[in-house]
């Protein structure tokens, strides 16, 4: 499961650092790179399909958009379901939604209200076990607003999964679930 | 590579109808109950995977956001890159953009200058060849766009793939490349 250096190496050195992007002062962590890069994309979806296969997960949740990206793979390669959690308004369906604090004001991400199966039961009468995967793990209001949606419609998200860990804002801090992050950057 | 009636029945009764959005009067296709069926997933992309195994593909490229969905796992299978077209403002590093009309205005699409390898070509000597993808055609605006900048920046987009295909707007009348849609829709 752990990863070896010489694995992490490829996959971190396909990852292109962006001066002052979004605004100046922030260094933008460029996945592009890796997407478009086979050798390492397979390298972390090995890694990832490793480290999950035996956890009997029932679905990946994928965060908009670029959680879709890793969701779907892993949820591919383990042969099970894939739920996108989106922003407010892009989803047909009945939804349940949740608010999370930016810098300054609001967000807020959905999902569908029967996204794991009625009452979030799929074939198992429990809880389905959902996996919930970003690409990055900034503040972790996101994600932990998606994990909360995740429960509020009656699955268990068993863990929070993030390709990149910005380590200095602390965000595993307000997780009451595993958090799990490839590559740590400091 | 045809799919046979009882696969595309699979895949077909996967997708959910949901009348009334995202206005009244429009019958709204959710592939969200095919991304949660891993066997109508698998079944779509088994299909989509035989398909061009053989067309010697560089990359896929996907459009912002349901794209990436089919696009990663796809581009995944293929042991290919994956290049994402985003909506503006999304992608950190340099890039093209390219407009298209909505019924009423504009919006636009963008790519990495360098998304296809310098000018547009990896290791070949000639244009990367790329596979453009998303789930739904229905005026072709959007698609049409991203194609557009697939040769912009010096790579060649051999095909347009759709998992749904609205073919009473018509969208395929608009692409001066080849047109590959799953399912059409009356």
């Amino acid at each position: 499961m752990t990863l070896t250096p010489e694995d992490k190496a490829v996959i971190l050195n396909s990852i292109r650092d962006i001066p002052d992007f979004p605004q100046p002062g922030i260094i933008f962590k460029d996945i592009t790179t890796l997407l478009s890069n086979p050798k390492a994309f397979d390298t972390l979806m090995n890694h990832l399909e490793a480290r999950y296969k035996n956890y009997e997960l029932d679905y990946i949740a994928g965060i908009d958009a670029r959680g879709f990206i890793f969701g779907a793979v892993l949820a591919d390669r383990l042969n099970i379901g894939f739920v996108p959690v989106r922003k407010k308004g892009k989803l047909p369906y009945t939804t349940v939604a949740e608010k999370y604090s930016l810098e300054y004001g609001f967000d807020e991400v959905e999902i569908h209200i029967d996204a794991f199966g009625e009452n979030g039961s799929c074939s198992r009468e429990e809880p389905s076990k959902v996996l919930l995967i970003d690409d990055l793990m900034a503040t972790g209001g996101t994600a932990k607003a998606a994990a909360s949606l995740i429960d509020k419609v009656g699955a268990k998200c068993v863990e929070a999964c993030f390709i990149m860990e910005l380590t200095f804002l602390n965000g595993r801090g307000c997780f009451d679930i595993p958090v799990y992050s490839v590559l740590q950057i400091d």
